[in-house]
């Protein structure tokens, strides 16, 4: 028997772990790994995965990205303790990688030899390589707009790469159809509850990296979501566990252009992009996201809020970050200090807490203009 | 008074350990940060710094590289055991920065505001990234012809970018050049004897990664050697120290159109490059590189031989990576395994030893052809 079933991050329902079922069989809605068992007394290295052996595990060395003090913008943000955690030197350049690894796990233990999997770029990648690695045939849909250099990484890998024109969602229809039509398994890091399993990894390391204090707010910047859903399950894990007392505060950053969980947010509830809503942050430019509803439940429960920044702000935090701290950033990333700006001017993060952002992706993968 | 001088790598004369002094004032040779006092008694974690003061430290959260087992190519190669440092999951994408950090550290204990250096890319991007970090401001001289995604990066960091028309040479004649004729610190990887202080903690972590049994070989890509003679010093330091009891061979891995060390390696004193000689391996496109005789005498000490790949099978081989392994590696490093299949078919390694090779720079600083 095994460890986990899947259950609906709304009514509840029970499901069993396999690699088809994406949504809930009652509702519809998003799935999330659930484990059986008594989760007290175990460590902070005892981390609970889906899969069942060792053997299963598809790894690119995935992880323990190191975390750097941000002095110079603390000082810009008029923040005393702020602190960067380079996900982008995770092996295909994104924090995907920590999402991918355990759906892809999941995926070889379940003998899985073809899948489709869409991206607006970082994820594709992500899913080609560790396809590669795993020794699985991978279909990547990403939009014909992507940078090319993310095109290029999905196509390096070997993945069968299929761009689309047109929004997000429309590469996101395609690869509905084309899995749909030849009965492969859609490995959606939007859509599988494995690829949270995976991304909740973030969490447990900020709680090893900064044993001696949580950071007091992580603010992320938020397309799916599949990072801070899985940050929350992972502070949530080790909360129930008795490891740590208190969650960090998490919050949401988005594009103005492309902001559905901040109008849900702000409960402007009549919100729909632009037909041709663009922003220079592609990793999330994400009109309508299948886990909306349990980002809202995250903020909620972490006591985050919602904040969007155009695209100006953007580029200027992407500047900033490469020009006075060395780090180069890409501008999906760097929103996520342009909403922390908003953040500090607005009171949600006072001067003396300490803040910690995830840079989820590589300059190297969609480069400013010069 | 300080804990270091600066010994000619030829003939032993001692030099104040200053930013200013790169070679040796009576032979012209390039040279090495000693270290006063006894060696033995320290720990792997307590390695040896040029430094003063934690105070001076730049870092970017360098280092701790994973490694990786390479069980598909290892298969192809016949080799049993094959591993690979992802050392391109440095903060810019290369190992360069290892070394950029320490040399930048003492540049920052020693004062220094503007410095040049040269580069044919990765090192430029690193010294960039740093500088900014530190609050230094730098020129970086690199080829015009150098991938457009490395000199991006080079700009981007804020670095006054100068690009030179010709041979890699020509880059650093321009470097040289100006900082003289501007009374500049030059910051040079290539003969900077605190950049290899920085690439040593290569070795170190290899110790701390594989405690349990070091490689029999570690196979490098080889420019200006600093990865190679840095990791060599690192474990005869720790082999001083009675840290390891052997020394892994440490080979070098060439192009064969820009192959002046596996010349000299092979006593064919006559070469020089044609004047129009090109490699896609462009980071390790150095025709006369000032740390030669270093390099051969790291070879002589580790048992290390030299042999030249050509570009095809360079290109093969970054394909491989890609595809067999999900390892996207910048045509330079995949030069290594290249030269790994000769060392096989050649017998110098045979396929029960444990082979390790560092992958140095990320794909995606230069993309190939898809």
């Amino acid at each position: 028997m095994s460890h986990i079933n899947l259950g609906c991050t709304r009514c509840g329902a029970s499901h069993l772990a396999d690699m088809i079922t994406l949504t809930c069989k009652e509702c519809g809605s998003p799935l999330d790994v659930r484990y059986s068992g008594a989760d007290s007394g175990r460590s902070e290295s005892q981390v609970p995965m889906p899969f069942h052996s060792a053997e299963s595990i598809v790894s690119l060395g995935e992880g323990n990205t190191p975390c750097l003090d941000m002095p110079t913008l603390g000082g810009l943000l008029g923040t005393q303790r702020l602190h960067a955690k380079l996900e982008f030197l995770n092996p295909t350049g994104s924090f995907k990688d920590r999402g991918t690894a355990v759906m892809m796990s999941v995926a070889k233990e379940h003998g899985v030899t073809e899948l489709v999997e869409d991206s607006s770029g970082n994820a594709g990648a992500s899913v080609s390589a560790y396809a590669a690695r795993a020794g699985i045939k991978a279909h990547v849909f990403a939009p014909a707009s992507a940078p090319q250099a993310k095109i290029q990484q999905i196509k390096v890998y070997g993945a069968e790469t299929h761009l689309i024109e047109g929004s997000r969602d429309a590469t996101t229809e395609a690869a509905m159809t084309y899995y749909t039509k030849h009965r492969m398994v859609y490995a959606s890091h939007n859509l599988s509850p494995y690829f949270i399993e995976g991304t909740k990894t973030f969490a447990y390391e900020v709680a090893r990296q900064f044993a001696d204090g949580l950071p007091d707010h992580i603010v992320f910047p938020v397309g799916n979501g599949s990072l801070i859903i899985g940050a929350w399950k992972g502070f949530a894990e080790m909360k129930n566990a008795g490891l740590i007392s208190k969650m960090p505060r998490l919050h949401c950053v988005q594009a103005s252009a492309v902001m559905p969980i901040v109008a849900a947010y702000e409960s402007s509830k009549d919100w729909t992009p632009a037909p041709d809503a663009k922003t220079i942050a592609g990793g999330i430019s994400v009109g309508t996201p299948p886990r909306l509803q349990q980002v809202l439940d995250v903020l909620k429960d972490a006591k985050g809020v919602a904040v969007a920044v155009n695209d100006d702000e953007i580029l200027r935090w992407q500047r900033l970050l490469a020009e006075k701290e060395g780090i180069y950033a890409e501008p999906t990333s760097a929103a996520a200090f342009a909403g922390l700006e908003r953040l500090v001017s607005r009171g949600d993060v006072r001067p003396d807490e300490f803040v910690l952002v995830p840079i989820t992706g590589f300059g190297l993968k969609d480069a400013p203009p010069v």
